[in-house]
């Protein structure tokens, strides 16, 4: 057949593994431990027994398959068939992407995996049928990844898409990256979670829903408990939502200004939100657009696929 | 031979028409007042008249056109042929590229003018070669054009490439497009020319170079005397540019930080101060862009064309 795909989604917990078929559906998974710290050799050839015990689970074989593509939390450099800058796995400009297909018998495709799982969510997921789509992923950090006429942006060194690492205040929050006031300072998913964690500890408010829901333990607050207790109208977590509103949307209304995209499609742990979360966020972004009295103006929507999106956007790889 | 394009610029004064000969050189140029306020009819007359008077000129006829090319200081909206929010004409949806295109034996193209001149700079200035160009304009406001494996990126509404209204100083200055704290607030060159009138006008020291360059009238500052009081080492003068980059270097980190593109051009009136606008602006953007410590890194560098580069993107817009 020869028409089945595989895709590996590398996190720094574990990898999974799935089977994705001509309908862009995932036949089959498995996953296993990532095992961090790790040689690069020996990760790859835990990669590769992975992919063999799923095709051998489904009485498959490596003929059956198309092609491999993985996800990677680090920029993979293309013509240099390495990956540059994955802390999470120690990885500096190491041959990752030589050594897996060294292993594998048919073509192998390596990319950023936060542009991976933009890949899906444009292929099949929420920007399914659009031209272009910005993927915005609010996770530990804010990620992103631009598809411009069918093509992952990477611009000239493969880096293109660092969205979270865009000043929207001067001089303000210290970044992971060196800079202060980047988008990704305020917007990330633990930035929302920080700002609620400190608001309950200050406030020390015990009527606060939210620390009802944390039964008055801060530390355990997350992004489900904060929109939980605005949806029930507290004004604690309300405040500390439309302040972190705020900020994500004058970084989605600066993308837009600048790329013009059909789709901005929000990943990522609290896209789980839905309405909650694009409600509040259209009503900001729409007045700030420089284009907002243009016929056709970015749709603003939130992730479909959830997991799935790192295996499938790997897996499809392939087009591009 | 149809060989010759010819190019024009129309601006809010006047209105330049070029042939543009396929070694992408003005042959001849020419121009009139734009005599605003004019209605659309009217100005595709002056327009046209224009360009009949400059071939003839040449002993040259209509026939000798491949194309005739046009750059808006405006939103040119391809699918309606129609020019949307050219604030200086009075322009809101006006079908002028439709009326260009009666009056015209041969085909007619249009853009938005910062980008017609941003793909001058890309064809055969300094972005010549290069597979990928963000062009920032420093004039009256910041304008800005996206080119990316040779084309133009021009969005789902044609609006794609406003970089001046990028906000990166949360609730700062109020911009003309209604937000607070854009790029362009702080980062044209009337910004610039602002902060250094001001800081004339309230540091009231005779003894600064900037006041004896412009003979004690600050209102006749221009950005000419900034760089030029600057070379001499004056420190009010030195101080105004300084906070100047600092704003600049950020909206430019931002943009490398998003699309990576091979070359950075900044155009428009102060990119004439050449290495001392360029030098001490690489110094602020390179510590400041993610890929820092990549191979590739964009190319920060002037503009090459001057006011050329208008007519030639506009001449050239046939390639698109």
């Amino acid at each position: 057949m020869g028409q089945r795909r595989m895709g590996i989604d590398l996190g720094g917990t574990k990898i999974a593994a799935g089977i994705v078929n001509e309908n862009l559906q995932i036949e089959a998974d498995m996953q296993v431990p990532t095992g961090l710290p790790r040689e690069p050799e020996d990760l790859a050839d835990e990669i590769f027994r992975l992919a063999f015990k799923l095709l051998e689970s489904r009485n498959l074989s490596m003929t059956d398959l198309g092609s491999v593509g993985i996800g990677i939390p680090g920029t993979v450099n293309q013509e240099r068939e390495s990956v540059e800058y994955a802390n999470n796995f120690g990885f500096d400009d190491v041959p990752f992407v030589r050594m897996l297909r060294e292993r594998f018998p048919c073509p192998v495709y390596a990319e950023n995996d936060a542009k991976a799982a933009a890949w899906a969510e444009y292929l099949t997921g929420s920007g399914r049928g659009s031209t272009s789509m910005v993927a915005v992923t609010l996770g530990t950090g804010v990620g992103g990844g631009i598809i411009l006429d069918g093509k992952i942006l990477n611009g000239i060194n493969s880096a293109a898409g660092e969205l979270g690492h865009m000043v929207i205040r001067k001089n303000g929050r210290r970044c992971t990256c060196g800079r202060r006031g980047c988008l990704e300072a305020y917007a990330s998913a633990l930035a929302l979670v920080r700002a609620a964690k400190r608001a309950v500890k200050s406030e020390k408010s015990p009527d606060s829903l939210l620390n009802q829901l944390c039964a008055g333990k801060p530390e355990t607050i997350n992004g489900k408990m904060i929109f939980e207790a605005v949806r029930e109208k507290d004004v604690l977590a309300g405040a500390v939502l439309n302040r972190y509103l705020d900020d994500l949307a004058e970084g989605i209304a600066n993308i837009i200004n600048i790329i013009q995209p059909e789709v901005v499609c929000i990943g990522g742990g609290l896209s789980g939100a839905g309405e909650d979360l694009l409600l509040p966020l259209r009503k900001r972004v729409e007045p700030m657009i420089y284009s907002r009295s243009s016929e056709k103006n970015a749709r603003l929507v939130t992730a479909e696929l959830g997991n799935a999106a790192g295996i499938i956007g790997a897996a499809e790889l392939y087009r591009l």
